[in-house]
């Protein structure tokens, strides 16, 4: 049986994959490490695995050697700790999988958006050993055989699902994002602005118009030749989990809402993980809480020519824990499937 | 492979019975059927469940010889429409679990608390051919056998699972149930009171001191000694899901939080669906958000003599859905967790 | 003493026009009439209102003579009924605030946008006897003097108050509007949609791409040369009140962020009811919760030239209520900020 | 005109004053400290308070001398620093309203119950210069007059308003009081348990049996004969505001309905901040938010002998700050509804 290692386990992203964790049938649970929570119990930090699920329940100190025994190690960790722990994992002889966004760009335009120097270029999108960008709809192969998988973050999952269904369909200026994420996108922080009593009855315009994930989104959209720049602005909405993207686009001369309904379908209706709506129902977040599913939908407006796609996932899994565990599957052979439910859970 | 049909498909109780069948390894969905709804697309009520899950797709009318051709069918009805349909399809030759409040009490004590005569006395809780109470923890040989169970209440649930994991040890007097409930309990309606901008940001008491769950606690603790009246409120909560049971009773006299203690890891310890956390942790009704999970802990009030005892359910899983596809494993000799998760959706 | 009276009293616009209206000096309430409603209390729709504020405790029928004796006549009724009761009250010599959107529009785009004629033409915003647009900023002199007001809608006047106040700085192509709201813009409305259990946790796009509001929006921003299609979309958040639009616009050459700060500044400093914030800081809509307040700021960024707008207001009141009650001031020469707060319910 | 400074207001409690004293007609504000966040703007603790409102946007630091100009000083701060600062402004010259738990309880209770000595036991309820319970109702006479005075924590509010106004009708032993709150009562904190993400869809209890409020409720209920121990639950549900306190008591023999309707309506009919509803009828927590009034109401269930009182209040306002302002005004022999609304902002 293969096995995989989580470091950050008391982080969201890390308690979110040992829950997927409790009910694949493939992997065994190696090792359960967390800097900050070593000693402590699991259920301290997720409190929805009861402790009868013996083997997850203490969190251990973060030690290279011991993780590089399992198959996969899941980093659950801030960028500037992956940048580390990532080299020396690799080097001690086992695969990653990084929920960070420390490998997810090249390393100037790492440098240019998180204000300082990546430490491993190498390992950057452009360097010799460079990480896989884990979109994984858009890049089975490379992470079926990648040491290094860099996990996408949750709007750029959102919104590049989005973008590459209609590759070749969209004008490349004047791309207009717009997201709505729940709480839990910020991770596990103590930050005034995080507090119930200010999210609750609240929504808020926030980090714009320099948002990291906003390079993440330009890079991964130029494949498919969206290379201009594109306007990305998030907003906290009160809730927990979930995030929408609504993105405006200009259709290409000629197009129409039949050749954005084929593209989609044809994107996207053999994949088990994307859910393509009927055009004019909008997709909605709580469609897909705790699942690691994308439903999306588009509809074409003939006064402006624009498409307005609108796209959904919860934040912590196909958006983080649950695209990394279907990296995992793939990286290892496993059915895709394993452990991934599709069905969130609703009302 | 023995096959299930529900009733009411369109509802909470069985849009949330279709979300747990998808992952039920040992089951056929036979029919789908809802009175209000036929023809309609399950995504029409279920957006969490993609039309790729086909079988599922279509609800149908409501057709009592072809529901009777599954092995079970689960009715997802209101009490009225229940009161029909279960002799008419234990006539037909089929078992049936009924999620409604039609067969849980004696018929003098339902047409008390419901203002109306039961209308089909012989599977009321007093009756010949009695419907069997589905707290499963404490019924499984009978529901093993039945024809006909009665899956109990959400707030009963939430409530007895804490009274009856300390049978022998409360005094019967004075005993006070507070209990706090997501609008998703009230079903799928669109009354005034259960809008979203009423509900919003808004805690309410209702139904106090004559909510038919009263007669229902009563009913059922009674077995155990506790015989009294039971005082229970009732409050809605702004959350889609969860239930909270507040219990405070008076304790035996010599008794004290080791006896309390031994009581609920002795009732619960060997389940897999009932969790005792530590004396002073409480649980939180987020922690079995969509799980088919009881948590719950008890302090003793040494200044009071009391215990007070927090129990916490998501009521359309252990307090509806959940309870009832674990009934109906049961019945079919299938293993009891089969389809049921015990880790809920957290945070 | 000059006097009021309210129609539709029983919906969300009307109850909180009575909020205001209890710490207005200087207006006597004259009759509040609910065609739905009539004979009820107040308290049943608005339990915020205790019954010792006697004079508002009962609602009363629909009577255009007795209507006709207040000063003003503020409408909270759908569009077909202020359709009919607007030239109703206007011959019956008294006059109109509209909270629906029947007169914000000229004949012929209400009727494209509505999918019916419209039925008072003379009224509509291109007739003889054309409602005055009740952007109060923006319609000071034309307001005291109208015997009819159009009152904008809540979407419109947040996005106006952006646009309007950076006339002259935008390019008019390619303008894109988001905007989330709470559920209470939907009116006391039992939908299936608007229930509590569906709303809570969730965000979801609506009425793209072919919402009124974006004709409202367009026909009152090509006053300041925005002659183009503007894309808007709205989303519904979950939470009871509050607005946040936010608006991408290209910024005309050679213009920067001095010069979108002077002109919001100049647009607003001396605006008892506008606040602008620092550029970087952003609006959230609970600061204006209850408040007859837009707060916004508007970022620019040099990479795409582009300049960011957000805005907030709380719907029911600068969008709805609040800027009746100021338009109503207005009309009768009143102190403009009479019984109207700047200070919102935070947290 | 007399004016009045703040200690603490950067917390809610001093937020909310800061807020109802910007609609306030006879009060100047002095001095606005804080002690953490000395130079800041109100506005970085307060958005809803724009820098328009001039001379409250700069909190200045804690000096002693400089507050004692001010006739009353509010203090928004933690126990121990109300400890230290009260005798000393007492001892300058001016008087004091605390919103903390230091002065309601008698030396040996606080030192019970807050696990530490008091160290001004001379303020304590037992010393020779006793502070005021400020429970303004049921001491105004005592207000008036008092220099010290310690405003009510918020359960107990909500529930000893429920309890002295049925005064000589309920059994002293087996109360029990279930309470819920908003997370504004748990004050401006960073605790894990207070981040929007585990709090949203959740409702946990908390405290019990030892929170501090048990004992507050008891000694201010005993005046009036409920001598016994009070079995007090706290719940924290997701919302920012309101308290909602569930009181389940046994009537006297021979007492009814009747007898309850009659003593609330004794007790509150004149009162400004205090309404009783029908019996049947249950009040809403939102139909107080922001304001600083008090709904109640009552039922006498005859098969227990049991009555149930529900009672709501904004935990900011009726259970902080505005009660805080409701008492300032009694002592400066102001209108005691000066700058305090009975009108919540619903929905």
């Amino acid at each position: 049986v293969p096995s995989i290692a989580i470091v950050g386990a008391s982080g969201y992203g890390g308690t979110e994959l040992l829950r997927l964790l409790t009910r694949h049938p493939h992997l065994e649970l190696a090792t359960v490490a967390a800097a900050s929570s070593a000693g402590a119990t699991v259920r301290a930090s997720a409190p929805n695995i009861p402790d009868a699920l013996g083997g997850a329940t203490v969190l251990d100190v973060v030690d290279v050697d011991r993780l590089a025994q399992a198959d996969v190690v899941v980093l659950g960790t801030p960028d500037e700790v992956s940048l580390e722990l990532a080299p020396a994992l690799l080097a001690a002889g086992t695969r990653v999988v990084d929920l960070s966004g420390a490998f997810r760009l090249d390393a100037a335009t790492f440098s240019h958006w998180y204000g300082r120097p990546h430490t491993a270029p190498e390992l950057a999108a452009d360097g010799a050993a460079a990480a896989v960008y884990g979109l994984t709809e858009y890049a089975r192969a490379t992470v079926a055989a990648a040491p290094l998988v860099a996990n996408p973050g949750c709007y750029p999952t959102a919104t590049l699902l989005a973008l590459r269904g209609l590759a070749g369909l969209l004008e490349p200026t004047g791309i207009v994002v717009n997201a709505m994420s729940g709480t839990s996108g910020a991770g596990r922080s103590t930050r005034d602005t995080l507090q119930a009593s200010v999210v609750h009855g609240d929504v808020v315009t926030y980090g714009a118009p320099s948002h990291r994930h906003t390079a993440e989104i330009e890079a991964h959209a130029a494949p498919v030749g969206l290379t201009e720049p594109i306007v990305f602005t998030p907003h906290l909405v009160p809730m927990a989990r979930g995030i929408l993207a609504t993105i405006s686009a200009a259709l290409r001369p000629g197009l129409g809402q039949a050749d954005v309904d084929a593209a989609l379908h044809g994107a996207y209706d053999h994949e088990p993980f994307v859910h393509v709506l009927p055009s004019g129902e909008f997709p909605r977040t709580k469609a897909v809480h705790g699942a690691n599913s994308c439903q999306l939908s588009a509809v074409v407006d003939p006064r402006t020519g624009r498409v307005l796609v609108t796209s959904v996932i919860d934040n912590l899994v196909k958006g983080a824990a649950g695209q990394a565990l279907q990296n995992v599957n793939v990286m290892l052979d496993l059915e895709e499937t394993a452990g991934l439910d599709v069905v969130g859970v609703y009302p």
